[in-house]
């Protein structure tokens, strides 16, 4: 039988109000020089103004369109376009390609790197008014909507219907869908749905020259060629514009059932995850890790867990299907795996107050002082040795809480300082983690951007995870495609 | 309730032997001139045989190497070569593209297209002696192999740990994982496990030139830069050859079960697919459709159908779970679909019966005479239209069947000409057949390939799924990768 320690499941579990809440500012300084682009003049407002309307042709109060979602990033476009139709962003790049004006792509802003805001003057050409569902086939549960939609618009949208977008964020209320192929977004139901990438059945894109690629052909099967529509996914922006998708919408499950469960070691864990592969495979919706330190940073800062006794590490293990007997599974699961401790969640209540122990931990570290937070991948064997090597490296510097989408081999590693002013101390810290995390990286193949990409912030990152040979194929499809170099320059590839 | 005139499956369901079983010999006839690629001499095999062992370096007895599995594509190669490292397959490259030798890679050779032998005498650089299984991951569930490996021996040393692998074909036997992911292999049960481009976790391949493309980090998640690997999967060994790779590795299902039903009109069928969608998602293993004409042609020729009653159109529905309620799951969907009749299979022999319907439909067909074998995908809204239409368009010169993997759209549609001579009706029935097919997919944008590839035989039909810009930019890329023209040249994009 299952011992259910975590009985307190009702206590209060708001963080205290904090009187002074101080924001993680880090101001991000580059050394990059701006490329020999053309600069953008009135004759040039003047054609785009022949293209779209005067209104969406934006030239002043760019603050929003120039600023990143982190507030870390600052460019210096004095234009923003906002096109409607592949037509328009096609006359707009043939345009920029001919006379070298480069252009950022621009979705919901809500991505992590800096890709989607300038680095010095580029046009910013925002996706915000292609915003069109184009229809919804249920037939083949596939979706046809245009780049600009927005994430949480689309899932209420299919929702209606009894089905559910295949990812969730939680920059769903902004993000776009078009920003969301480009960086090929995860999420938290992942282990469930698979990448965007595979879900994605069809994509409409523009090319630097304004060449528009459609490969709309909504078959799960066509093995007619290059798969061309790869190319624009996850590549941020930097081959071409995607204007239009097609997604494949899975069915919403019926039911949702909802484990912790808690381990001494970080082995267990691993046994557990194999057994969720072998026994809970066609039910798993979510896999969430986190430690025990993780815990303790929200307590430490106001926030009381519901957990009364404590353990090295947990997991939180949801399962979704159409099957009455959802929570049984998970009953019998525990009998496969005899975790220390744990708890399947009893009603919504519940399951609301286990989730929040997980979504709450990156508030918990933010409260403590400035965070330097590591969103990678890696092999499941060394998940957690780098989190345990970073404690022994920083020591007393510092507190290092690992949690995040054990599922996907996602870790989300934090190392927490406790002031809010960059110190020496502080960049003492940095010194030690920065090389020690990505040669760890390395030594594992492990990823340095499991989900969030490489953007402006991790370009000098991109050889801890690709080789040389990897990083000149890139290059060579980004010259072939793009010679100027006018989409999203700078990110993703040093040139 | 449902009813169950399904009721004779015990019957004997034997192809009754025919005395002169004749052979569906159609040789291809190529209007292709050979491209001005250097010929080979002894200064070049000699150099090979500097690169691996005189034993894999062949020059005779080259027969199997130089013809197809359908025996239609005969090529006049005198030299294979059998590295086995990928070391060596690069050092091959980086000599034949100096010396601008052209160069067939070679799997199993059982592609149906002729993509997998030479046309002229292009080197034959065959994966078969690269067949090392390296390591099967238990908690990741991935196994790291060479690209010789062969699909069956893959599925049984996975079965014996508990898994599956993720793709199941009729060549399984002689195909090797290699040429699976080259063409992007599909299979019966692409419905649950997706397509091998989507199992695919990390892949090593050598480029034209030589260099050597390692994207092998195991990484669900992995957003760093353009997704290389894509560019090898489905593009037919022209960008590449793969030589390792590590693929996801599923569970294999506990409980399998499985459902004929009928229905009278096709709107039906696409009303049951619906409701696969929303009721069964978790637990669909496979989906296939068959029509009557499919079943009587197989009677014609001596099967007899375990079915009495017939009714128009037929769906064979297989879900796979470790839910020990897993038949209740499709008796309750029976009463959700309400079909015109229907069987669940009470044992694995009625099980054996009723796929041997689906599975003997294409030797019925054969029986005949000549067939004109299609393998399409189009939307389900259209799938049944191009059958009827082909139907209208040969009258009585020839017996038009349709089925196939309907959960993936692949229709596999027959015209079935009763004669075993290309005679001057035949050539009729091609004339009629051949523009209305790839029109009519024009119309619907299908694919003129569901899951064979383009090869050989589809380049002429390859405009018909993709359109002209996609065509260039697939070009731009084969140019820049393989400036030579080396890798598999006259396959896939005709230059």
């Amino acid at each position: 039988m299952l011992k259910t320690s975590f009985s307190k499941l009702y206590r209060n579990t708001n963080f205290k109000q904090l009187k002074n809440p101080s924001l993680n500012l880090r101001k991000f300084s580059t050394t990059l020089e701006r490329q020999n682009f053309k600069k953008l003049d009135e004759a040039d407002v003047a054609h785009f103004k022949s293209i779209i309307p005067a209104d969406d042709v934006l030239t002043s109060d760019l603050e929003f369109y120039n600023t990143d979602w982190l507030r870390k990033y600052k460019g210096n476009s004095s234009l923003v376009l906002r096109p409607k139709t592949t037509e328009q962003i096609s006359k707009i790049l043939n345009y920029c390609n001919i006379k070298k004006l480069a252009v950022v792509p621009q979705g919901g802003n809500t991505g992590l790197v800096g890709g989607s805001v300038p680095v010095f003057d580029e046009i910013i050409l925002s996706t915000t008014k292609m915003n069109k569902i184009h229809s919804f086939d249920t037939i083949s549960s596939t979706i046809h909507c245009e780049a600009g939609c927005v994430l949480e618009t689309l899932n209420n949208y299919v929702e209606e219907k009894g089905y559910t977008m295949p990812l969730d964020l939680g920059a769903k209320g902004s993000c776009q869908i078009g920003g969301n192929l480009a960086t090929n977004a995860g999420g938290i139901h992942f282990v469930k749905h698979g990448s965007l990438r595979k879900n994605c059945k069809g994509l409409k894109a523009v090319l630097a020259d304004g060449t528009i690629i459609d490969s709309m052909n909504p078959l799960p099967k066509n093995n007619t060629g290059y798969d061309l529509k790869q190319l624009f996914i996850g590549s941020e922006g930097t081959l071409g514009i995607i204007t239009e998708c097609l997604l494949n919408i899975p069915a919403k499950p019926k039911f949702n059932d909802l484990l912790l469960v808690s381990c001494e070691k970080f082995e267990d864990i691993l046994n557990i995850y194999k057994n969720i592969k072998l026994h809970l495979e066609e039910v798993i919706y979510a896999i969430e890790f986190f430690d025990n330190e993780s815990l303790l940073i929200q307590e430490k800062h106001g926030r009381i867990s519901p957990l009364e006794q404590k353990y090295p590490f947990y997991l939180l293990i949801e399962t979704a299907s159409n099957n009455p007997e959802n929570q049984k599974i998970l009953e019998d699961f525990i009998s496969i795996i005899e975790p220390l401790d744990g708890v399947i969640a009893q009603d919504e209540s519940q399951k609301k107050k286990m989730w929040e122990i997980r979504e709450t931990i990156q508030e918990g570290a933010s409260r403590e002082g400035i965070v330097l937070s590591y969103d990678i991948s890696l092999p499941l064997q060394h998940f957690y040795e780098v989190v345990e090597e970073s404690r022994k490296k920083v020591g007393d510097l510092a507190k290092v809480i690992g949690y995040g989408h054990i599922g996907d081999y996602n870790l989300h590693l934090n190392i927490c300082y406790d002031k809010f002013e960059c110190d020496e101390n502080f960049h003492k810290i940095e010194k030690i983690m920065e090389p020690f995390i990505y040669d760890t990286l390395v030594k594992y193949r492990g990823s340095v951007s499991a989900e969030h990409g490489i953007g402006l912030h991790k370009v000098k990152y991109l050889d801890r995870t690709q080789n040389q040979n990897s990083i000149e194929l890139m290059k060579l499809i980004k010259r072939t495609m793009d010679p100027n170099n006018i989409l999203n320059p700078y990110k993703v590839i040093k040139f």
